[in-house]
């Protein structure tokens, strides 16, 4: 990865620290949401602004690369924010009419809850009353018991990821299945933990299904290897891919981690983005509840986040995981890395409980809360929408239609020219076009490469997150890029 | 570390993951300072709010534990929580006369700055902006250039010391140079990343005094055990000792680091915690840019929070580094770290751009800023002096004044008796004395052996931050118990 904003004036040799001589674990790793083409749309960023008289053939870079709807321009939910003001400056408390009732009723429940305000260390594994609400809220989502104990509040669902992967990888030996595309935390966490990726295929002609025989397959070809498989990583809705499971299909993967001792890691940090009543989100707890008491002890380690959704709330580094039928001491030692990083950030844990507790019918907030909501998920409907269909006209191109999360992973057909010319510049085809795409059109996408795709065959991930106004504008450039790519290459 | 609110009603065998099959460099770090005897302390806690009619000896636990000033009562400074809650909820910005005017221009700054506000992920390394104001903020304290490209955000100042230690070591060969007695995160750290601790003994007869002979020794001793040491970790203002660095003993540091080709992580996050003029902080970075050419290329990775000083915003885990003299790429190397983990929480950003560019003389805020900062350095202060002196009044016991920072380390001289009882119950005797004064007077404080101590000598930590209407019966209670203690084993 290259970070071209630090300066190379340094001769390396006289260094302790140097490329060879880190650790080549975290030199492996990558992270492609934010590498090299995101850093180089930066620097497009920062040439636009500094003058006027540009050579760029754009005006304007349109960040594509990570779902991130804040900074496209989605507003915060109302609510959110009120209570996180109030909680940051109680004195805003004694002013009447400044905010609605029930963000000043929550306010005061929370802070009378964390002791020393949103400036105290809180328990490692979060505020007692957040932890109590986030269980409530997936008991009732599921209609099955959650137990706060089994509850841990992170900064993002990313931290909770990479403590439980800490924990289950020993040595390269230890093998962590994961989706093929995934999100390369997963694989840059692995990397870095010194464990062994076991990719499965996702199959992209049927609608990017899971299918047991290729998870069968990976396990076996990994144990072949000497690879002891531990884990297996599903994420769902899907990042890149935007599919959503259905529930007999969760319950072969069930079945499958208990037949083959595998913990099973679901990402679900995309639950609220549900674009179809035909295909709803059913978390794999509730699943796995229904699948009776031969499953009773079965480990499973879910993922939530404030970042995504309909709320977007990325900056405020708020998610949680819960942990079900784990042994108490590995809790303890889950709970022993929270306490070395002391506590998630008390404003992100203050987001999570107003995610999981939103104003209820009857509060002062809930019809601006309900009209917030559905016209952000319905606005994102139709992005989804437009976008696939955008695609799926364009020469060589098909989408996989998005029926949750905030992706597209566009599959491209590459003339042979491309691939050749790719591989003389000493890239990925696939990095070749995106770095096209943002030098021509001023959109930053991330290379299919960055998520693993099945060998021989291209795709880039998008996010359907620019504003409406500018959307269609987006997919008119990339049309136009696309048309002229495969004209110079055909 | 047991966590004893996790039930222990399965049995073991079923599990994929059991305290023998997790990564066992997880289960080896130990981290005191939020150990056995905290969450005991808590179960004390929730019995004494469940209970009143309860048989515990106190009515009230106080957590000298952690350095957690907000939580045992001190006032977040004013200005902080005001841009704090602006960011949050921009539309009191409409509100003319809610804020004074220097609080509303910050934030509109900060706004203007943070596309997408504090709800966007942010860059990697943290908000252009505050990352120019840290830089200036250090430029003005050292009298030195600080480079905003050489600053990184994190979330607190200990997942910065972690992204050093995890890119310093790549093996058990792999040596870190720490101070006994040191803060846990590092030994925690060093051991979950499977490096090597190289304890050097600081001279707790001359003040806790850094010693280079003592440097040379531990460093020859690893070097026999075929351990590279790669980096020396300085804790200044001292944590748990209190002390501060004279600027002839912090050259000798930067001296011995270069002639050993060794990185300096200097731990600076108490240095806005000073209490006598004749005993100044000077940061590593003005002393090694005074030191001359020679060692312009010196690696220095510095480390700061705003956990900690008067503010005590523990709560909203903001911090930064300065990575100086390091080469390019591996600052590439941490940006990519940071990149996996999104970005630090905004808010948490946003309070270190307050710490480090505060009022100024003129603005709407200033008077009462100071104000608010003079008040709590000066009752620090006293707490400081009260804490030690009652320590030294104690039978057996001695502490060395603090300085800095916001605790007191004293030396316990047990007798042999209660060393024998406490080897009895298989516990380290410093363990079993702060177990007996927790159940005794319900004060929490953090056994030596959590932080390291010369063989044979037994301490404890505790803070000085019970506030001054308290403090007085906190030290009382901890006499008598002592007496008692004494008595009993004599």
């Amino acid at each position: 990865m290259a970070a071209p904003q630090f300066s190379r004036q340094l001769s390396s040799s006289s260094h302790v620290l140097t490329p060879d001589t880190i650790n080549h674990q975290v030199k492996q790793a990558e992270y492609a949401v934010r590498g090299e083409i995101v850093l180089r749309a930066m620097q497009h960023q920062t040439a636009l602004k500094a003058n006027k008289n540009h050579s760029l053939p754009f005006d304007e870079v349109i960040m594509c690369n990570i779902g991130n709807p804040q900074i496209l321009g989605q507003k915060p939910l109302t609510f959110f924010r009120q209570v996180a003001a109030l909680c940051e400056y109680p004195a805003l408390l004694d002013h009447d009419k400044l905010m609605p009732e029930d963000a000043r009723a929550r306010a005061r429940q929370l802070l009378a809850a964390t002791v020393g305000g949103t400036g105290a260390y809180s328990a490692s594994s979060g505020i007692p009353l957040i932890l109590e609400d986030v269980a409530k809220f997936i008991t009732d989502r599921d209609g099955h018991k959650s137990d706060p104990a089994d509850i841990f509040l992170t900064d993002g669902a990313s931290v909770a990821v990479q403590r439980m992967l800490r924990l289950v990888i020993r040595d390269h030996n230890d093998g962590i299945l994961i989706p093929i595309p995934q999100y390369p935390l997963y694989s840059a966490t692995i990397d870095m933990y010194g464990g062994a990726k076991v990719g499965y295929l996702l199959n992209e002609e049927a609608g990017w299904g899971l299918e047991i025989k290729e998870l069968e397959r990976s396990l076996q070809e990994a144990q072949k290897k000497g690879i002891t498989t531990r884990a297996l990583v599903v994420i769902n809705p899907g990042n890149p891919t935007g599919s959503i499971l259905q529930r007999k299909n969760m319950e072969e993967v069930i079945e499958f981690c208990h037949k083959n001792r595998l913990i099973l890691m679901a990402d679900e940090v995309y639950q609220d983005n549900i674009y179809y009543q035909d295909q709803p989100f059913i978390s794999f707890k509730k699943v796995l509840r229904e699948m009776g008491d031969k499953y009773s002890n079965f480990e499973l380690a879910s993922f939530h986040s404030v970042s995504k959704g309909f709320f977007g709330e990325c900056g405020k580094r708020g998610g949680y995981m819960e942990l079900v039928g784990m042994h108490p001491e590995v809790k303890s030692e889950v709970y022993k890395l929270a306490s070395v990083s002391l506590c998630p950030n008390v404003i992100g844990q203050i987001i999570v409980d107003v995610m999981v507790n939103p104003p209820k019918q009857g509060d002062a907030s809930y019809e601006q809360y309900i009209s917030e909501r559905d016209e952000i998920i319905a606005s994102l409907k139709r992005r989804a929408a437009l976008i696939t269909d955008a695609f799926n006209k364009m020469e060589g191109v098909s989408c996989v239609p998005a029926a949750g999360a905030m992706y597209a992973f566009p599959k491209i057909t590459l003339p042979q020219k491309a691939v050749d010319a790719a591989r003389a510049a000493k890239r990925e085809p696939d990095f070749f076009y995106c770095l096209a795409l943002l030098d021509n059109a001023g959109v930053c996408v991330v290379p299919g490469s960055g998520f693993g795709q099945k060998e021989g065959t291209y795709h880039f991930r998008t996010t359907f997150l620019p504003p409406e106004n500018k959307i269609q504008s987006v997919v008119d450039r990339m049309a136009v890029f696309h048309a002229k790519f495969m004209d110079q290459y055909r």
